[in-house]
């Protein structure tokens, strides 16, 4: 370590001050990969900073199986020496160093815990039904994902091909034609519990490190065919992207909000006195051009409710482990979280600039990126979750 | 390594001589946890046998990762010495070791891909519809499990807790009341693909490095309520047992049976020239009474189409990853691999020794046995996977 110090600038609207630092893993130029926090459009190397080995890994893991007090005392810790001048090399120009994902991740699951996103769906998949089916109301409905084809933000998204069924035709394969996003939440587990023991509402805080942005990307024509009765697996598993920074639940402190109104009130294994939501707002922008802004406060399930339903019947969970809130739309046509809902199942096309859209095409980019209430009087920002779509192979 | 050298005796009718060799992950008395293989009633040691790093290691992934032509060499190796006194330190006696999880698991994905047992849970699940959903000859339908509840055989499964509904009467939540076991045959995945690479058919054997029993335990009265839309998650996630031992693809050569015709003639990305299924006949013993036989020659998707399929979109595999084929049953009542299907639903007891049963009761255990042609003119059999239902927690 030299001697030289530099002083990190912090504008007055910064999305990223001293308030926020969320955690992830980039190597600077010609460095290998180890931990870092997000400050202003600089990054932290936190194993030159704090001096413990626990940073000098490509991933977060081994820090966040540390546990709360732990997460807590190096946060406390960096506040602090955000405030100071810092070593030239714990320092680094945001834009100099590439990201990687910031978690091994255990196990993926996906809830579709906004009532909105869930009767949309219901009502272009199922239009002969009542939108919602008889559980939605009663738990947070999920299923398990692919967590081995999760990708860090700005990785390219190859089309996938698959199975589709039109009409009554005989089912056929190829590159899929509905190809789309869903802006969602994810919550990153960091303290284990053991198979057997569920994790209630209150110990939320006590597994949960942070959250980040996810897009979860979907191609609605394979999905459609496949989906019955074990649901979504071709359709959703050739990718998944996850913002490469993660948001320590403490910067979000501010952001707690009053769930909306349960009805029926959710049996006690779903209940919590301090239960919350979380006031984020999320921007989606189509090729630059921002086409909606999903509300996060609107989910009917808090993140506590989803861990504990996730958790009631003993599953365990582990360092890693990654749980997303399934699509945010809200009420308003412009807060819809996917494109299938935002052109009515390819019915109403999107403006998108000069142009317009139904599903993806190839060489098309979407960018999510979020906001929040922060902790020292203005908004925080979110790691962005970007990707573009390749064309697909081999057709 | 001491002088002293032993002879691993095989019975003429031993199912477990140096043709077969499953690979499994084993700690002696007062030793760390290496890789072995089963012979006869012992287990020899390759991390002393080989003197191979890739040995020395609580699971077999670095091994598997190494890819085919490895694998070959090693159990070519394996077989030479399997003939020869061997080092006393190198061999222990099967009933002196522990064994873990022989795999650390990536993914683990769950198929459907037995027509009698779709059928008839479509029956059991459906009553008022066709009980093959219109997918179910085109593709292999599968969902993704969850890998971190993955259990070594012998490990204890506590009874889950969950929601269910009973009639139209509210949900409640409590312990299940239909637990149920699925017999079931898993595929290890050795060497990796590559995001956006599909696995052809023909390239299972390039993949797939072995085959292991498995018990996917599954609470019915949670899944019933759950499962729609996106298909099980809680009425499976609290426990799944593997094997402790896995048998390599080479010592089930002879096991290659000709597919059941698939009508229609499925899409070119599930066809092989030379696709087979397997002759391995299961055993399930409920409390020690023989109650079915499930025969896996009868599966009507085969393991090659199952991995085709899952990567079909792109999807890249890991090493450790497992795939399951859903639960094994044949056409007659006494073929049923789960007990759902044994009592049809809890209407048809089962006789269980001088008892009779629906689904487990607390205490009761099942163990899942297998045998298959062998390469030595002499049926091989497969590592059991056992497990005892403990009593709910907390209620």
């Amino acid at each position: 370590m030299s001697g030289a110090t530099v002083r990190v600038e912090v504008a007055a609207d910064s999305l990223f001050g001293p308030e926020n630092m969320p955690y992830g893993v980039f190597a600077p130029p010609g460095g290998e990969f180890r931990v870092g926090v997000r400050l202003a459009d600089s990054v932290l190397d936190l194993a030159v900073l704090l001096d413990d080995p626990v940073f000098a890994r490509g991933e977060l893991n081994s820090f966040l199986a540390q546990g709360p007090s732990r997460w807590r005392a190096v946060r406390d810790r960096l506040r602090e020496l955000a405030e100071t001048p810092l070593p030239t090399d714990a320092v680094h120009d945001l834009d100099s160093v590439r990201t990687v994902l910031p978690v091994q991740i255990g196990d993926y699951v996906d809830f579709y815990a906004s009532i909105d996103h869930a009767s949309n769906l219901g009502r272009l998949f199922r239009p002969d039904s009542e939108p919602l089916l008889p559980n939605w109301r009663h738990l947070p409905v999920g299923y398990h994902g692919r967590a081995g084809t999760i990708v860090v933000s700005g990785t390219s998204v190859i089309r996938p091909s698959g199975q589709r069924r039109i009409g009554t035709a005989p089912p056929e394969f190829g590159p899929s034609q509905r190809l789309d996003i869903e802006a969602e939440l994810g919550f990153v587990v960091g303290a284990p519990s053991r198979q057997g023991e569920p994790v209630g509402v209150e110990a939320f805080a006590e597994h949960v490190f942070g959250v980040a942005l996810v897009n979860d990307w979907s191609a609605r024509d394979i999905q459609a065919w496949e989906y019955q009765p074990l649901g979504p697996f071709l359709g959703k598993s050739f990718a998944t992207s996850l913002s490469a920074w993660i948001t320590p639940l403490e910067a979000l402190a501010h952001a707690r909000v009053p769930l909306p109104d349960q009805d029926p009130v959710p049996l006690p294994y779903l209940h919590g006195t301090d239960d919350a939501g979380l006031d984020i707002d999320l921007t989606v922008a189509w090729n630059g051009e921002v086409v909606t802004r999903p509300p996060y406060a609107r989910m009917y399930w808090s993140p506590a409710q989803m861990l504990a339903h996730l958790t009631a019947n003993g599953a365990s969970i582990r360092t890693g482990d990654l749980y997303a809130s399934g699509t945010i739309s809200g009420p308003e046509p412009d807060q819809r979280g996917s494109f299938i809902e935002l052109s009515w199942g390819g019915a109403e096309p999107v403006v998108v600039g000069d142009d317009s859209r139904t599903f993806l095409a190839d060489g098309d980019e979407v960018t999510i990126t979020a906001t929040a209430p922060g902790t020292a009087g203005r908004p925080i920002g979110l790691g962005e979750v970007r990707g573009r779509i390749l064309a697909a192979h081999n057709t």
